[in-house]
């Protein structure tokens, strides 16, 4: 098997063979394949797409590449959800101890802020102690003591997905269905979850920007986990603003907290109670979905979230005192408002340029090497929809240093489209489930 | 300017400004830009093409991208030919000197065998102490001594050709024309010359092997010579067969001489006469085509092509007195015929196998490094159309070791088509001139 053939023959719009893609991701990974061979494949990968099988051979070959965890000797069923990302998305951190807390394993392995999004495990570090680089074995203890743990990819979950992302990201092939979906897929299957719930999010703030692409991506993602035996449900839910009042990583853990208490932002209950009652309906806790949602607005009302959510953080090291005094949380120094420039409606938000203002704040990474400020961010005060007067504060910024302070505050004012009559309709907060 | 942005850019399809390609290409000469960015660059040009001016910017990038040979110096006009390779194609050997004779220079910087086809480097070696590897200023003293000098690629020209050819090799991303057009051109330019003939092989023994692809490349390259101020037409020509009856290094030789000599086969007599027209005309020393051929059919009767060969020879250090003695070249040690299984007419043959069969007897190089048996080839006894009795030799092969002839025989047994009824009408020599 020579690399440059199946280089050809993919660019080619050829089908490769499960032992064929296999032959590419292990010799990439054990380095045997030259980073160059990889670029060229995954380019061609990217302009003339995959079939379902090739998707499910790479997807197994990445997920194969490294160890998975077997938690069959938990009695109870694995469950686990993901988002591919947007602004002020902090539902990992509701949804994950509300299912819990209602009897299900959640063994969450998430990811880092990446680009204008953020991410689960730079919120959760904005918790003083808590520690998202546990070992798999400790990962395994505490998901066995208290039915949930979240922490970051380890080095030895799909390998090759690492290396892989690594090149996509300096080789303009981020951008494929295909690749996205092997990626997500690999990691998630390498939990050992018997169902998983997605949340494909589509809008300005999303990386599939129109609905179309996300539905596409949702079809594969469902397809792959099924083929490998797992259930699996899509939701396409909304990203043309950001979820919930506020975005930034301390911020979100003190909606998040909200949320848990049964307050919140209404946007953010009610994504997670959707989340939530999937993840019980498929985890066979309820037979119904609307059954799902009960349970998981009991288990808000109950304070039992609440309850597991403060275990989670214990038995990771952090600071439990935060739940009872989010002033403990890092803050922002400073605060400025923008204020609406007419009265009128906010007819929509630019939701990628609010959070691309988060990242110039110092909340997100423009480089891998960056470290990251957890207290800065956005609240925002009036939602689409909302009237406004002119004058009065659209949104405030967050901030510790004055260094881009204008940078941020031209991308926030920039954002909001202030319009003299009200839109049309709310758009809805879920468009479709796929795999239904 | 960041490369992942330029690569993400020619994979949505958008156009590079030229300043743009000479930053990959610098870049990318210079070690600064690492393989897996050009790779997959690469292979986003591979899949959706260039624009006229981004083709124009990346052969003047690479041309600029090592040195350029000033030639105003030497009076006579400077004309050179370009074959994109086939089969028994040895009319380098021929036109060269024929044109040189008639009063042009001709600076040829040409290449190796390359897959199946030969190269004018290693016909030439074959020649005992024949030097192709003159440095610039010796290749200027020869050319200015007789109007003619045959070398291979320098260092010191277009070494981002070198560069980016090699990567090429390995990713799959050889089969572009505007790769190959801007490969071509920039060292083809790089030689200081007021003209350039083309001849762009077509057929089943060709790396263009339908008509259409061989006409794109063709206005490619006719095109981008002429936006740099250059005379170039392209000849559209049959590679369906192998040129002349001979193919394989020292075999080649053989036939060139005896072209120079105003024998040797019909085909290849006509297309040496043809480019030689076109050089003559693009070059000056004649006012039509038709003048042209007369010129070069005068400098082969004359005896001045041969003479001007014999004066190469000599300046390059090879021993001149092949040209009375073939026998002093090399020769294999043993020969088979392969027969044919039928009485009927030899309707085709498939091409690219006679080439890959010279190949495998020791020919060519299956590897960069591989060395190759100057000796070995085959003569051919059947053109297309002719008629053959059953038993009769069609194809001799030249070997000196039994390790791999059965393959290069089952190779030659396997491309011949016999038919009982003659095929239609004979296929031109010369299909289209582009750029007449």
């Amino acid at each position: 098997m020579r690399v440059v053939d199946l280089i050809r023959r993919k660019r080619d719009s050829e089908e490769l063979t499960g032992e064929e893609i296999e032959f590419l991701v292990a010799g990439y990974t054990a380095g045997e394949i030259p980073d160059y061979q990889m670029a060229a494949w995954l380019m061609a990968v990217v302009l003339k797409g995959m079939t379902r099988a090739e998707l499910a051979a790479l997807t197994e070959a990445m997920l194969h590449s490294g160890d998975t965890l077997d938690l069959s000797d938990l009695a109870a069923r694995k469950v686990d959800k993901h988002s591919t990302g947007g602004v002020g998305d902090k539902t990992s951190l509701v949804v994950a101890p509300v299912v819990a807390a209602g009897g299900l394993l959640v063994p969450m392995i998430s990811g880092r802020g990446l680009g204008h999004s953020g991410g689960t495990l730079d919120k959760l570090e904005s918790i003083r102690g808590f520690n998202v680089n546990l070992s798999l074995a400790e990962f395994r203890r505490v998901l066995g003591s208290c039915g949930c743990a979240l922490i970051g990819q380890t080095a030895e979950i799909a390998p090759a997905d690492k290396k892989i992302y690594a090149l996509r990201d300096v080789t303009g092939t981020v951008e494929s269905p295909y690749l996205i979906c092997a990626s997500i897929m690999s990691k998630k299957l390498a939990e050992g979850i018997d169902a998983l719930v997605l949340d494909v999010k589509t809008g300005s703030g999303a990386f599939m920007k129109k609905e179309q692409e996300a539905v596409y991506l949702a079809e594969l993602m469902v397809e792959t986990g099924r083929r490998m035996g797992k259930k699996v449900v899509a939701l396409i839910t909304d990203m043309d603003q950001p979820l919930g009042r506020k975005a930034g990583n301390a911020l979100e853990v003190e909606e998040s907290l909200e949320a848990l208490e049964g307050g919140g932002p209404e946007d953010l209950r009610e994504l997670c109670l959707e989340l939530a009652a999937w993840m019980f309906h498929l985890g066979g806790r309820s037979d119904t979905v609307v059954g799902g949602k009960k349970l998981a607005a009991e288990m808000i009302a109950s304070g039992r979230a609440r309850d597991k959510f403060r275990e989670i953080i214990r038995l990771q090291g952090g600071d439990t005192a935060v739940m009872d005094d989010p002033s403990r949380l890092p803050r922002a120094r400073q605060t400025l408002s923008v204020r609406s420039p007419a009265s009128g409606y906010v007819a929509g938000v630019q939701c990628e340029q609010l959070g691309i203002a988060c990242v110039v704040l110092g909340g997100g990474r423009e480089r891998k090497e960056d470290s990251i400020d957890p207290a800065v961010g956005l609240t925002f005060h009036k939602k689409v929809g909302d009237a406004v007067n002119r004058d009065e504060p659209l949104c405030t910024i967050h901030y510790n240093s004055e260094a881009r302070l204008g940078e941020a505050r031209r991308l926030v004012e920039q954002s909001y489209r202030i319009e003299p009559s009200a839109p049309r309709g709310p758009r809805p907060l879920v468009f479709r489930v796929i795999g239904e």
